[in-house]
């Protein structure tokens, strides 16, 4: 039997990065979780002594801390600053472009608008640094009742659709002047979904590694299921189970974004002993 | 018979504006003919003694020159300058508004994409202000050999339709980093259309005034038949018959763009005496 890692899996790269950061940033602190995997968390812990800290006030001078991939608000990031802690800044530069825009563009006099879900974290941040109007919306429904300038500018929460962001778009282009749009939205996520597809046509059973609550991992699965019938969900290697590869000629493998490489390797080495 | 004018119809802000200016500067030339009606023309020449030049090179000092709706280009402009003819612009403000565009946007280092024609006298008028890089498409495909920078300025011909404007921009949105888009398309012939819409469907013969080879007319026409099988483009009053409007209860009258509003006023009156 053939085993076939999909072309895109796993983490992206802002948060490859942001490992890499808090991996050589030994007794820091990340504020809030680096990802949504907690033996990772524990890894960093038990490995690099990077604890989880997610209370801001229990930050004390001379900590260190990293700041995660969707970045904080400005007056968090003021209030660290404020409480001279040591701050590493592993936020995703696909985030900080949108922070840095939306600062940019409400400084010279437009108004701003946020494609996105406006309690994602990521978003609280890009929207805090905004000096004038700022409003995040998903659908275009939601613009109709809010009173914009003329001139626009718009940005997108990373990990979105970018054919939802263009229905957005299209309804301000043909009401307002001058609509300054900016291409902020981050392919990761749909590069894993794409490799899902085109692996999971090749193979007879797929592997999905990631967590089971996961919604970017169950949106892996229902495609992998599409094309391949044989495909199961796990979290770790003991979830494996012999019996799936009887008389199967290729195995495929993807993982969702919050799976650490350590743990495809693990499920990988498994696969290949059976 | 109820005879009742379309909502919107005939000349447009624009050319309206051009005619007012015109009939105030006595003695001037327009440089090109100011509407494509050539009874307009003789109007002006014999009530108003505005005649009409379109060999730039015949221009002296002290003429009157009267620079028409869709504006010209750059050099020309600066050619009248230096020649030190007196020049009254009666370029539509609609027109005026992406020439500025074009030459702020490409000072400050954007590629310019314009939507429409290039030989449209418009758009080489537009096309002239830029000091960069410009380019004039009317598809999605013609930009895939472009290589244009990663940030964009578009502006449209003011006459195209929208919706394609839009599938030009979403091409660029989703493949450059910043697209700024201005919205320079005008409405006036597309409220004519939907207003000789609305009147055909509540009319049982329509009267289209407008030159038999001017596209917009004709458009006009085709619109009124749809909904008003007894529908008959007109150039003046003369070519009524009589026999149209037996037994007929509602007369609906539009014209195309370069359709004076005497002319209009005449036939509505000739329709009336049947």
């Amino acid at each position: 039997m053939t085993i076939t890692l999909a072309e895109n899996y796993g983490f992206c790269f802002g948060v490859k990065r942001a490992i890499d950061i808090a991996e050589e940033t030994q007794g820091a602190f990340t504020y809030g979780p680096l990802i949504h995997n907690s033996k990772e968390i524990n890894r960093l812990k038990n490995d690099f002594n990077v604890g989880l800290q997610e209370d801001i006030s229990q930050f004390k001078p001379q900590d260190t801390v990293v700041i995660r991939t969707h970045g904080i608000e400005k007056n968090e990031l003021q209030y660290l600053k404020d409480k001279e802690v040591d701050i590493i800044d592993a936020t995703c530069p696909y985030v900080t472009k949108p922070q840095e825009i939306v600062q940019e563009m409400s400084q010279k006099g437009y108004d701003i608008v946020i494609f996105g879900d406006e309690n994602h974290p990521e978003i609280k941040g890009v929207k805090s640094y905004a000096e004038g109007n700022v409003y995040v919306v998903l659908t275009k429904e939601e613009l109709a009742d809010i009173p914009l300038k003329n001139r626009i500018a718009v940005v997108a929460q990373t990990t979105r659709k970018v054919d939802n962001y263009l229905d957005l778009i299209n309804y301000m282009i043909v009401k307002y002047k001058e609509v300054r749009v900016f291409n902020t939205i981050c392919n990761a996520t749909f590069e894993n979904q794409d490799a899902a597809r085109d692996l999971a046509q090749k193979s007879d059973i797929m592997i999905v590694i990631g967590g089971k609550n996961s919604s970017n991992t169950k949106q892996l699965l229902a495609i992998a299921k599409e094309y391949c019938p044989d495909s199961y969900l796990i979290e770790g290697p003991e979830e494996l189970q012999d019996s799936w590869f009887k008389q199967k000629e290729a195995c495929g493998i993807t993982a969702g974004a919050s799976t650490p490489d350590w743990i495809i390797k693990q499920i990988k080495e498994k696969i290949a002993s059976f």
